[in-house]
């Protein structure tokens, strides 16, 4: 097993596990503030302007955490500095 | 076992892995917005257009980190960019 | 144990497991939405049109994530693309 | 070990893994719906119609998680296509 | 350790770990429900008979879940077509 | 280590794992749901046929998922079939 | 190391763990049911009777679970049918 | 490593393990028991005689789950039946 | 690696193991009994003689599922009838 | 497999799980804060503007746990020091 | 690797998880007793004499298992019978 | 594999994980002291004053628990006494 | 690997694992104490004499749990009898 | 692998996990006390002196577990005694 096989298969296994792991956090807090603003909306209707607002922030925010873990998925399925690196001395 | 296999499957394992656990919170986020927005409707039945509206757009946020699993597994299957770099130079 | 082997009980493997596990969180999610839904209907029994009609939306949406993983263990049964891309150069 | 042995000692324990992790989910989920549903009649006897149907919809929706996982099972016990697949280039 | 036995020691672990496993998602959502059953008729004696009869459509429904299991486990002690497909060749 | 030995190992462990893991759901179920009639007891003490003879049909029903693994459990000490295939060969 | 050995190995290990955990879940089911008993005999002293026998029906239910457990135990420890099944081809 | 240390290895494991584990749901359970009993007697002061009648005869039901595991445990350390069994053959 | 050496390591790991592992339930237990005591205690003052004695009863009860963990342990390490076992027929 | 080799793929591995499992906790608890704070608007709306600037420094806090983990897996793939460590005297 | 060193291995190991898993359960039954007394206090001052006296009885006997663990540890770092055992017949 | 290879390797994952898992934990923490000084914010709109600073030393001192994370883990990366300590006697 | 590198590195991995497993129960115990005695504070103002009191006294008592583990840590770091033990014979 | 480098990758491996572990419970610790406290403040705005008092108490307290895991992680790091036990030999 070659230097650049072994970093293709951690890469693929890491990325998978990166964005399947780090979709739970964001999902289910998503969920959980999601869930409340509905709450707050059947209770308070009148501030449906500022609790849709809040809402929208919060979740922008809490998506940030889950856009962190795609972004480095995708860094390591596409663009991967280690791939370089190790296949440049090989050729060199 | 050369490397086309090993590539292969790692592949097929982290892309089922992916989808498989990445639709755990997903799903649980979902079942709780759509179980809160259905009490809410049940205590103020005037707030129901936009009681529906927040909850849709929050499904479609939520759905979007499975969708992010969903596409990491369709590339590691059908799209593979390493599977192209350890061929081409077994076979260069 | 020659590639074709391999890359087949990888499949089966992660086929199984990917449905078993995926199938966990969307019907723990159905289950609280559904029972959810009972709950506001015996709240709120002249807003069983709107509750009814959203909580099919929602179980179709959250039954999504569910067909998801089924869509991926199918794939590697039957359509499994790696299992071409090893007998192929193997064959030729 | 040959190649069919171990394809069918891989197929025997996903089978039994795949329904046996497959059913904890719709189970728990129908028995939360139920559970709910027969609160609800205790709480609200005159709209048993429309809890009751909307209960069997619900259950019918979660147990399609379960059956998933039961025809994945019995594809790989009855129909494992890569039994033929393995044993066909054995046998040629 | 020749093909018979491996196939038979899988067979035996899987079917014990099928039924186990897939006998505490049934047995706690039965529990569940007749649980609740049961507050609904100290509730509501007047519906009892909507109620158990509700709480008995429901019991049978998971008890499917588990029955799935069950048939897993008898078809793989008493029937697994793997035996024979790995014996005749064997044989033959 | 000959072909009997293994497979009486493997009985002998699961046998144990599949009545001890399957003995935890039922018996926390039926704890469930003997604790939820006491209660319904001393909540409705007029209604005390129905809800006991609710109960003892949920125990029964609860019972069999644990019937099920000391069914298999038993089988798989008493009249293990594989037993017979493995050894019928190797004296034959 | 030899076949009696091995046997002897697996069942005290097997025995040892079946009761321990089989004896987690009667047991906690066993203090739910006491524990709501006691809390129902508190609430409603009128009706001790039929909630100390109700109480007494349970725990004998629940405590079959346990004593199935501790059957397979004894049978491993003291009438192991696989230590004859191996002893016996062995000294023939 | 012959025969006799071995199994007095795993019989030291096994006893230790044994009562490790299985005190865990009995102490857990009596606990819950007493804890209950408590409240009842705090609640209900002239049904104290019921109550702790009630609340002995629970926690010796309880407690025989622990006995049955300090059982096996004293059989494996001081009465093993098996270290006879090894050792006869092994002097014969 | 000698036989007295194996015993030794394996007694010392599983004495701290045992009373490690066997003093969460019961310290949990006899935590949950004394708070509730305390909580009864402050909801009627006037039963503490017969709270406090049922306390304590309950106490010596938990402790006693410690106590078993405590024995073996020491059993385990100062009066080991396995090293006797072993060190006799090496010297003999 | 050289060490060039060996740093890249425990880099890949390690940057992947950091900002996975890293990003749980922050997006859990901004899911936590975002959903009190809704709920907080609808309780007392005349406190919008205090709430919300409270919400908003509480979750750049909370973000900066996750930014902690995002910074560290950057460096891991883009500015690794031990990568010139290491290739540095294996180049000199 | 000689009989001394693997002795003293495992003692230090065994003693430390001894004393850390060992101190989980206690502290935090302790914790939940003072937390009840002090709520106790702040609902009942008048009987602070009898909560308080309760409370350290309580408190003393839940120590009482983590100075089980502490005594197990330090008999196997500074009084370990086994270092004798193995040592002497080695000098012997 | 040579000792800086290994050092840079533990390194590598130690810090990953010391600073993932080091922000579970004050995350978490922090998302539960934000959310409830929202809710007392609403509850009491008078004491905001207090309620914030109370608010920020908090969230200052559960912060800095996951400061000595971060330091640990840059300690690790950029400033390893380790490092020098290995090279230093191969490179003398 | 010498005797003293294994004494060493388990006295280090020990160590470490134990105040860092020994340290979750204590804080939490004391975080639990504390946060009741807020709220006993602010339930009850006039009882603050005593509630300190004995806030401070279970803290000192919990705190001890996380003392026994620190100074079985310090032991092993800097007092560790088993270093002297291997190292005298192999000098000796 | 020589000593010098063994200790070193334990040490670091160590350090990491320790502080990584440590820090869960006292920020959760600290997390639920201040979240009481600040609960405490909105209900009695008053006694705002002895509650921060007490909270500020309570959380060093809290703190100082945190604190031993990082003094012995910074121990391992900086003034690890075992690296010149191990080194002064090898150099001797």
């Amino acid at each position: 097993m070659d230097a650049d096989t072994l970093i293709a298969a951690v890469s693929i296994l890491t990325a998978g596990l990166t964005i399947a792991i780090g979709s739970i956090g964001p999902a289910l807090a998503e969920g959980r503030a999601a869930s409340q603003a509905l709450q707050a909306l059947a209770q308070q209707p009148d501030a449906s302007a500022t609790i849709t607002r809040t809402l929208f922030v919060s979740l922008a925010m809490i998506e940030s955490t889950a856009i962190y873990c795609f972004v480095v998925a995708m860094i390591l399925i596409f663009a991967n500095p280690f791939t370089d690196l190790v296949t440049q001395p090989a050729g060199g």
